[in-house]
Formats: structure tokens, sequence, C-alpha cells
């Protein structure tokens, strides 16, 4: 007996932000999730002070970016390997798996400066796999500007 | 009459570190600079418990790996940029060069788990060019282990 | 006076095709374009026997992919080039523009097999400027089945 | 009991080059092993007018250059992986291995132009895994500069 889309999809939204809680980097980020599913990943942070990489044009620091799309990239990399791995597993199974996840590669293309009051990073599958999962990743802005556009490759629990 | 290696790299060294303090971003990640020439940067910084992005095994954020390789390879990039101009600029107009200096692309490929008590990441020159200069970048830990590498392509003012 | 969008279209439909013809390896691939605009390229190629890079499966070399999806991307830089030099430019200097296009970087995700009886590789702008174009590419097979994806970095003439 | 390095070495010596025979693309293109080792491979072709991307300036095709570097690649990942499985296997076993290694992903920055009358391309491993390897690539010119980089993703089998 299977787990259903609808089963993972809640899994998920109860285990996920638990474990991005203990990120501190992310926190650090002012990361938060906006939406949460087995083939889209939503998250949005606001502007700030410290997250600016140029003191002129107050846009966001690339690595600000970088590491936006990046959890992007890997939550939706989890949400895949959830729907690869389909048979009751236990909670802690599954937090075994999520742990085992990493970035093995990533590719970031900053197309327009940083510049908003809050941004919008989107995540999709690519490419899936009980290995690999290989991930799409958008930026936009407040006025739905795409500021950035990443792919990324990780190893999946 | 054009301006010599040493005079580039005394220059290099006198408005760098200035330019890098007005980075909110960078306070944030705690760079250092430790050495700063026409072709090689050298930074570093410390673990700290906010760079971290797994708390079960107390590593490095990818996004911090991303970030530093992209700070030292903007770096080296903007050092290779005084090279291509020689002729004597006025400190303003290195500074609207400098200011110019973007990422274009970015690619990081994370090769060990980000263990360490300091990291030291560095850049060098793979193509260099009056409009684009493309960057190696390599982190590696306090035990000297190679934990990222990174190649980034730079719009130069 | 500049030239509008249907004069430069028409102007990239009379040049690239000849120039096209007299890139060897272009030749040895089969590329045929499809359609040309300012603002998205569509180019061919049939599975041929010599284009296989498995034997056992009879899938295209990786290559192949990373070759054609190369010149995609190089023919739309070009196009966008048109776009930032509306001014009437003659043939010989536009066909200068054209020849000091270059690929900067690319990278590929390989996604499914390459498999199918033909290929279509399409490209559009992401980031558009008069130094530097970057681009989105994607092969598709006969089935309209997304084989690859590639982003190229491009230095503009 | 475990096949230690020469006699995976042996191994590897006596099935790729078979292998590769049997890619016609590979042969189209003229690689040639020059030499072949658990941890760096080395392969040479020949520029050939069929090569060319660039009529006026009778350089490579960059589709030529990622082609060679990706085969270069999946060679060492290939060898790699031999590392990894040091059982002993039947040579119908290591086939299957050999036969399910796929590129992920390939970035390629294009550094100088490809003059030469021939070219040696590198590879390395970067990350090595029973899943995942990542590679280093270049390619020198037959006066030993560097034309081109690149590094490799590859499912391994």
């Amino acid at each position: 007996m299977q787990e259903t889309d609808e089963e993972l999809d809640a899994l998920l939204n109860k285990m996920l932000p638990t474990f991005e809680e203990k990120m501190p980097f992310n926190k650090l980020l002012g990361i938060q999730i906006v939406s949460l599913h087995l083939n889209e990943v939503k998250i949005r942070f606001d502007m700030r002070e410290e997250l600016i990489g140029n003191f002129v044009h107050r846009i966001l620091h690339g690595g600000v970016i970088a590491s936006v799309l990046d959890v992007a990239g890997g939550m939706i990399a989890i949400a895949n390997s959830f729907q690869q791995r389909r048979e009751h597993l236990t909670e802690s199974e599954r937090m075994q798996g999520i742990d085992k996840t990493g970035t093995i590669d990533m590719r970031i293309d900053y197309l327009r400066p940083g510049r908003g009051d809050y941004f919008i990073a989107t995540a999709t599958i690519l490419r899936s796999g009980r290995k690999v999962a290989v991930t799409r990743m958008e930026l936009h802005n407040d006025e739905n500007l795409l500021i950035a556009v990443g792919t990324g490759c990780y190893l999946v629990g």
C-alpha cells in the first residue's frame, strides 16, 4: 500500500517547516515558506539592511540570492524524494531521508539587480530520480520581475 | 604612462577593504581579507552558529559557501580589471569600475561537508578581458581539505 | 533613424543561414533552421547513426546535444545583439558583430535519454546587454519530450 | 577479497577502448585514448576541417570542445566507479556499470580560441561516490595553452 499525493503533501507540510526552523542560516536570511507542494515550493523573504551587497545601489548580495535559491531547490528535491518512496515510512525514516539530502552542484544566473521590498523564490523539478534530483529555481521581486534563475543538482536520501 | 603591477597592487589593497566594509552581508558572514594581489585573493571566515545549515551535522549552509566564493570571485575580477586598465585613473574612476562589477553567473560544486573551525576561500583568473572575467574559486577548511569549488563569470567596469 | 523589429528580423533571416552553412561542424550535425526571430530561434536535426553515443541504447551522444544547444544559444545571442544596435549598419558591419560573438560558458542538464527520429532545439534570451547575453536553451524530441536544457553566456560584438 | 588498483587499472584499459569504438560520434570526432588510469584520463584528437565552427578564424566548434570534455569526464567517472566497487565482478557486470553511467550536468568555460594542430583533453575526479561522481576537465592545444575547462556531474552504475 502506498501513500497518495495528498498524504505525502500533508506529511511534507508537517515536517519541513520544523526542519527549516532548525537551520540557523535560514533564520538569518528570514526565509518564510509561502506554499509547499510535491511539485512546487514557494518561499519568501523581505529586503533587510543586512542582506545588501552593494551599499551604493542598495541591492541584494549575490550570495543571498544563491542561498535562497539553494534552499528552494533543496526543498523541492526533498518533496520529490517523498514521491519516489511512496511506501509508508515512519517519520524518523522520512527525517533520515531529508537529512541525507545535499546539494551536489548549482548554477545561478543573475539577470537583474536585486531591488524590491520582498522577494519570492520558486522551485520545480526538472529531473526526478531515486538517487539524484535536478531542479529549476527562480527569484522574482515584489513587482514580479525575474531577478535570477538557477539550476541545482541534489543527492536524495 | 602606465601603472606597474606594484602600484596597482597597492591601490587595490588601499581601496578594496574599505569597499568591502560597506557591504552589510559580508559583515554578517564575517569575511576577512587575508591577502589581496592582482593574481590571487584569499579571504577567511570563522565557523559560527549562524552560518550552520544542518543542525544535526553542524556543517556550513551551502548558501554561505556560495556567498563567500562569489565575494572572492568578484574581488579577483576587480583586481583583474585594474590590470586591464593600467592608465592612471583617479580613485573615483577606479571606484566607478569597482561599482559596475557584477556577477553574471556562477557554478558551485559541493565536494565535502563544510566542517571546520575556519575556512579559506581563494580565487584566481581563468579568463581575462575588458568586458568579462571568468574566475575559479576554492574553499578549504582549517585542515586544508577542499570543501567546494566554483567558477564565476563577472561583468567588469 | 533606427531599424524596426521587422527590418532586423528580415536582415537576420537573410544573413544567418549563409553564415551557418559556412560552419563545417554544423553541417556534420545536420542542423536546419526551422524559424529565426529576434526573440526565439528554433533549429532541427534528424537522428543519424553517426550522432549516437551509446550503441546499446541507441541514444544521442551528450556532445551532440551540447553542440546543438550551443548553436541555438549563439544564434539567439546574435539576434539579440541586432536589437541592441538598431542603427543602420552595413551588412559587413553586422557580419563583424556576428563574427565576434562567442560562447563564454554553458551549462547543460541532461534530463532524459536522447531518443527520437528528430529533435528540436529552441533558444530564448534571459539577459540582454550590449556586452553579454545570457540565453536559455531546450531540446525536445519528436514526441515533444524535454530531453535537455541549457543556459549559455555569450560575448556579443 | 578485493581487486587492487593495478588490477582495476588493467581491467579498465582492456574494456574501455572497445567500448569507445562502439560509440559512433566518438569516431566522428576522431578521439584517441592517450592514457587511462583510475585517477586520470588523457585523450587526444586532431584538428580537422569538419570540426571547425568558425570558418573565418578556423577555430574548433564549441560543441566539439564540449563533446570531448564530456567523453573525458565520463571515462574518469567510470574509472572512479571501478575503485568504488573493488569486489571481483565479471566483465559483464562491469559492462553493465559502464553502460549505466550517464552525464547529469556539465559546465564548460571557453577560455581561448580553439586553435592548434591537435588537442589533449584530461579529466580528474573532484568528488567520488557510489551514486555520483563530479569531475574536472581541461582542454589544452599542441602548445599546451589552456583552451577550455569543464566540470561534469555523472550518475554512476
